[in-house]
C-alpha cells in the first residue's frame, strides 16, 4: 500500500501518521522526493482501513498495490482448489479441469415435478440437481417458496436418483434444516449478507457463491473470503450476469469474469446462463460461451412445463433442449483439450 | 396490466392462457385488433408473476401499467405518512412538513466518544442520535463494530441526552437486543434481505429502509412494502447514494429519487449525504441541495475526530461544521416555505 | 404501440388526441374497459414520437410492442446479410455463416511496423489488416495518430499483402480520404455522431459500427438504422465492450450481444475481444468465447512489439500468441458445425 | 505519477524502462525498497502515456497522481473563470458568483414559437435563449430540427428581446453557420466528437459543453480541456443528468457533479435539470437543489404548448411556471448569501 502525502506537511502530523501506521504492525518505507513524500507500506495491509488513511489531513491519495483478499489469492494458494461433493455413484469433483453440470428447475413445486426432472437431468448428464426451497422474491405477493417441505422432495429426488442437490438458503436461522443438503446456494442478493457468511463459513459444506448484481468481482471474492476465513475453504464462485442497462437480456453475463477470476483465485467458478439470459433461447450460447472462457461447470434450469413453472419459467429450458444442449458442450469440450 | 398475444395464436392455446389468468382471480378486457390481441388484466395484478405470463409461448409481451407496490403507494393512501418516534422531550416527528436531523458517529467506539458526540449534536439541533453497533464491511479483515456493547453506549447517551437513537440490525437473530432501540435501520447491503424485512414487518418500530447500491426506486419499494405488508407501517426511506461510474465521489446522490418517491409514495424520505458523498467536503453541499429538493430530514456522519475514527472517518464532519450547517439549513428551509 | 389513457378523460381531450395521431397516417384500434380506454395505434409508428405522447396530459402511459429500427430488423429481412469485401485473392465475405478475422496493430506508426505485422498476421490466418490513423484519445495531449500518412501506410501495406483494410473514421471532412479504405470503422465515442452516419449511409462501402461505451443494443441498432436508411446496407456490428462497476478488464463484454443481436437483426456481428479486455492474456477466452457464442468473426489487435506501442499496448497480442489462437479458433469451429 | 515495479525486474529490463521514460523529458525519483521498487515520475505527466506503461512486462501498476488535465484544473487557475456574453443590455456573466437563467423550447419550430418563448422567458428572468435546431435523435425517423433556418428564427428572437442565443452544433462542417450565435453548445453525445472540440477550441466564442450520458467527471474535463488546448478559454460546463438504472427518470441528475467540478476546475457549471428528469414535474425540485449546491446557473426547457412540442415535449414546463420557479430561486439564492 502506498500513502502519498501532501505537501508542505509539518513535521508533527507527519510524525503522528508514521506512530499511527506502525502501531498497527506496519513497517513503512519513507520516499522523500523533492516536491513529493510517498510512504510504501509493508506487512499485512489487508487490516488497514483504507478510509481511515485517506481522512487524514496530509494524505494525499492512498493506493493499493496488493488485492485485499488472502485466503482467496492465487498468489498465496497457487494450485486450483478442487471442491469435492460425495455422491452414491463416487463424488463430484468441482474445479481442477472436471466440467461439472447442475441442473434442475427454479423451484421445487411438487413431488411428481421435481422427481420427473431429476430422472431427466441426469439422463441427460448432469452431475447434480439443483432447487429452490426458500426463493428470494421482490416482490412479498409473488411465490416464496415451499420452505422444508421443499427441501424435503429436493432429499427424496437424491434418495432416487442419486444425484447431490444444491439449494439456496436465505437466512441462518434455517441452517439447521440443511443438514443433509450437498451444496449450499448464497443468492446474489445476500453476496453481501455477512453474518449469513460468517455462519456458513463455519461449517465444511460446500458453498456456492452467486455473484451480487452489481458486485465487482473484488467484493464478490472478498465475500468469498468471509467464508474462507470463517474455517470452510470449500467455496464454489458462480457468475449470474451482471445488472447493466441493456434490456434484452435479464441481465449481462460478464464472460469476462470466467479468465479473470481463474487468475486472481484459486476457487472454481462456474456459470449461470439461466438468470443471466433471462430468456430460454438464449441459455444454448451462453453456455457455450462460458465453457470456451473456460468456466468449471454450469447451473442450468430445466423445467419440464416452464409455462406452468412457479418462477422464472421464462428463462427454464426444456429436458430435451438440455439434453442436446450437454451433446454439444462435450463436443466443445472435447476440442478445448489441455488448453482450458 | 396489458398482454401482447402474439400474431397466430391457436384458439386452443389462447384458451388455455385466459383460462391460468381467470384462474387467479383476474377479469380479462379482451380487445381483438386486426393483426393483434390485447388482453387487459382487470383486479389484484400485484399477485401477478410477470415472468410467467411472459414465458408463455402465445405472449408477445407484457407491459405493467400500474406500479407493483400498494400498501407504499401514495395512490391507495395520498396522505403523507408521519412516523412518530417517542422521545423524552416529546415525540420528533418524521414526514408530513417537519425536518428532521440524525447525526451522530459511523460507528460506536466507546463510551467517551458517543457521550460526547450525542451531546455535540444535540446542542448543535439533532433531533436522533445515530451510531452503527453492528457493521457491514466488504472485509472480514475490517472493524465490525461493538455488537452488543455499542448497543449498551449508544443507550447511555439516550439516557443523558434525551435523543432517540437509531442504528443498524444485520440479522434477525440479533432483534431481541433491539427492544430499546427507537428506530431499526436496514442498511443498503440488506434492503433485500428479504427473511430480515418479514421479521421487522411483525414489530411496530420505524425502520430507516435505505437504498440498495444499486436498486431502482420500484425496487426499493418493493422492499419497503415487505416490511408494510407484514404489519408495521412505520417505515422510513433513506436515498444514501447508488453507485455509478463516478469516482471523485463514493457514490451518487440521487437527488431526483426525493420528488420521485414522494409522488409515488406516502412514506417519509430522508438524506445520507454523507455515505453518497464520501467526503466530508461535499456533505455541505449535498445536504442543502437534498433540503432543497424536499426531502424531510438528513441522517449525517459527524465524529469529533474523523482521523481517529474507526470506519469512514473520510466522510465524517466535526461537531462545529455540523453545527454551522445546521444553521444554514434553518435559513435555507425558511424561504422553501409551504412549497416543500 | 400502445397508449393507456387516463381515467376521467373528457371527451374533448380524447377527440383532439386521436385527431393528433390520426393525423400522422396511423389507424387507432380503441379498446374501452370499464376503468382504463386503451388504444393500439396502427400503421408505420418507427415514425412516432413516444416522448410527444407520453407528455399529453390525458395521456398514462405509452408502450412500444415493435422495435424502432425496421431496415436493420430480421422481422422484415430475415434472411442474414452477408457484407462482401472485395480483395485481390477473392472477396471477403462477412456474415451468413462465414468466420472473418480481422487483426492489425491500434495504431499505424511506421511502414516498418504496418508491413511487418500485415505480413505476420496474413500467414496466421487474417482476412483483412486494421490499424487507425486518426485516434480518438481521451486527452488533447495523447498520441492522435499519423492521419492521412497513416492511410498511405496502410494502403502500402494492402497492396503488398492483398488484405482489404478496416481503418476509423472521426469526422466526416476527412471521409475524401477514405476511398481506398475497404471497410470504414465508427468508432464506440462515435456512435452517436448522427451527422457521421448520414454521411457514411450516403456511400455503399462497408462500414463497421461499434457499439458505443454505454448504448443499448436497440440504440446500436437505430444507428446502424441511419446507415442503412441513408441507402448504405453494407454495416457490420461490432461488439467491443460496454462500461460496467467492473475494473480488472477495461469493458465487459457482453457476449449476449451476439445471440440478441442476431435474432434482431440480419446484419453480421463481430467481437473485438482486445478493447474488450485490456490485457493481453485476456484476448485468447474472449475469442474463443465469442466464436462459441455464435460471433461471424474477430477483430484483434496484434503489434509486433506491445511494450513499445503508440497506444494501446497492454492488450495487444504478439504474432505468435494470434497464430495460436487461430488454430485454437478452428478447432472450435469445426465442432460447431451447422448449429452456429 | 507512481510506477511500481514486479519484484525481481531484471536490471537490463529496468535500465530499458528508465530510459524510456527519461526520454520523454521526465525525471524518475527512485525508491528501492526491501522487495518493491517504486519510481514516482517528476515532470509533465500528462503527456506519459499509462496504457503504454501499464503494458511494460516488468511494471506490476502504474497510478495518477495528479489529474491529466491542466488548462481546466483549478490547482494551476484557482481563481473562477467568468465567461462573458455581450448583449445589448450588458454583458451576461457566466461563473464568479451570478446565477445564470437559459430558457427556451427544445427545438426551434416556427418564428411564432420562438418569438413567443423568446418573450416569455426574457419576463420572467431569463438571461439567455435556448433553442435547438440542429438536433440529435436516436432514430433517423425521428424530427431532426430545421436546420439553418432554425437558427434564422433563433436570430430573429435574438434580435426582437436582447437575449443572446444559446443552441446546438452537431458537426465541424456547420461551423459557418455560427457566426451569429452568442453560446454553441456540445450535446452529450458528441462530448467526445474530439474533431468537433479541437475545431471549437480554434474560435473565442463561449461553448457550453454537456456531460456525456455515461461519463465521468474526470473525461468531462479532458474534453474541455481539449477545448482550452486548442486555444479557447470559454468552457461551461452544463451536467444533464447520467445514465443509471433507474426509470422513473429520463437520466439521473448527478448533483455532487457541481461541488465536485468546483474543486476540480475553475470553470463555471450550470445544470439542465429538464434533460435529468424528464419529466416537467420534477424540473422544479431540480432546479431548487442545483441552486442549493452551488450551480453558476440553470438551463430549463420551456415551451408555451408542451404537449405540441416536435421534442421532448414531457420535461417542458410553461412560462408561467417558469416564472414561479425564477420566484423560489430568488428567495433561495438570496439566503445562500456568500456561502455560496
Amino acid at each position: 500500500m502506498i500513502v502519498i502525502v501532501k505537501n508542505g506537511a509539518s513535521r508533527e502530523a507527519l510524525k503522528e501518521l508514521t506512530d499511527r501506521i506502525e502501531g498497527q504492525g506496519l513497517k513503512i518505507h519513507m520516499s522523500q522526493g523533492e516536491s513529493t513524500t510517498i510512504m510504501g507500506l509493508i506487512g499485512d495491509v489487508s487490516r488497514v482501513d483504507i478510509d481511515l488513511l485517506r481522512s487524514n489531513s496530509i494524505v494525499e491519495a492512498v493506493r493499493r498495490i496488493s488485492e485485499p483478499f488472502k485466503k482467496a489469492n492465487r498468489k498465496f494458494h497457487p494450485a486450483d482448489t478442487v471442491v469435492e461433493i460425495p455422491a452414491r455413484d463416487g463424488a463430484v469433483k468441482l474445479g481442477g479441469g472436471e466440467f461439472c453440470l447442475i441442473a434442475g428447475p427454479c423451484s421445487v413445486e411438487s413431488e411428481e415435478q421435481i422427481l420427473s426432472i431429476a430422472r431427466s437431468v441426469k439422463a441427460a448428464g448432469a452431475h447434480l440437481l439443483r432447487g429452490g426451497a426458500f426463493k428470494p422474491r421482490t416482490s412479498p405477493y409473488a411465490f416464496q417458496g415451499l420452505g422444508t417441505d421443499g427441501l424435503q422432495l429436493l432429499l427424496k429426488a437424491k434418495a432416487e436418483t442419486g444425484l447431490p442437490i444444491v439449494t439456496e438458503i436465505m437466512s441462518v436461522d434455517k441452517l439447521e434444516f440443511f443438514s443433509d443438503v450437498d451444496v449450499i446456494q448464497v443468492g446474489a442478493r445476500n453476496m453481501q449478507n455477512f453474518e449469513l457468511l460468517k455462519e456458513l463459513g463455519k461449517c465444511q459444506k460446500p458453498i456456492l457463491l452467486k455473484r451480487g448484481l452489481s458486485s465487482t468481482i473484488e467484493e464478490w471474492l472478498m465475500s468469498a473470503e468471509y467464508i474462507l476465513a470463517s474455517g470452510n475453504p470449500n467455496v464454489i464462485l458462480c457468475e449470474r450476469g451482471i445488472r447493466t442497462f441493456e434490456h434484452f437480456t435479464r441481465n449481462t453475463l460478464d464472460i469476462s469474469a470466467i479468465p479473470v477470476a481463474k487468475e486472481l483465485s484459486h476457487l472454481p467458478i462456474i456459470v449461470d446462463p439461466s438468470h443471466s439470459a433471462g430468456y430460454a433461447r438464449f441459455v444454448a450460447p451462453l453456455s457455450m460461451a462460458a465453457a470456451a472462457a473456460g468456466a468449471d461447470g454450469l447451473i442450468i434450469e430445466v423445467h419440464n412445463d416452464p409455462t406452468a413453472a412457479l418462477c422464472d419459467g421464462a428463462q427454464c429450458i426444456k429436458p430435451d433442449a438440455f439434453g442436446e444442449l450437454t451433446g454439444r458442450l462435450s463436443g466443445l469440450l472435447s476440442v478445448m483439450g489441455g488448453k482450458r
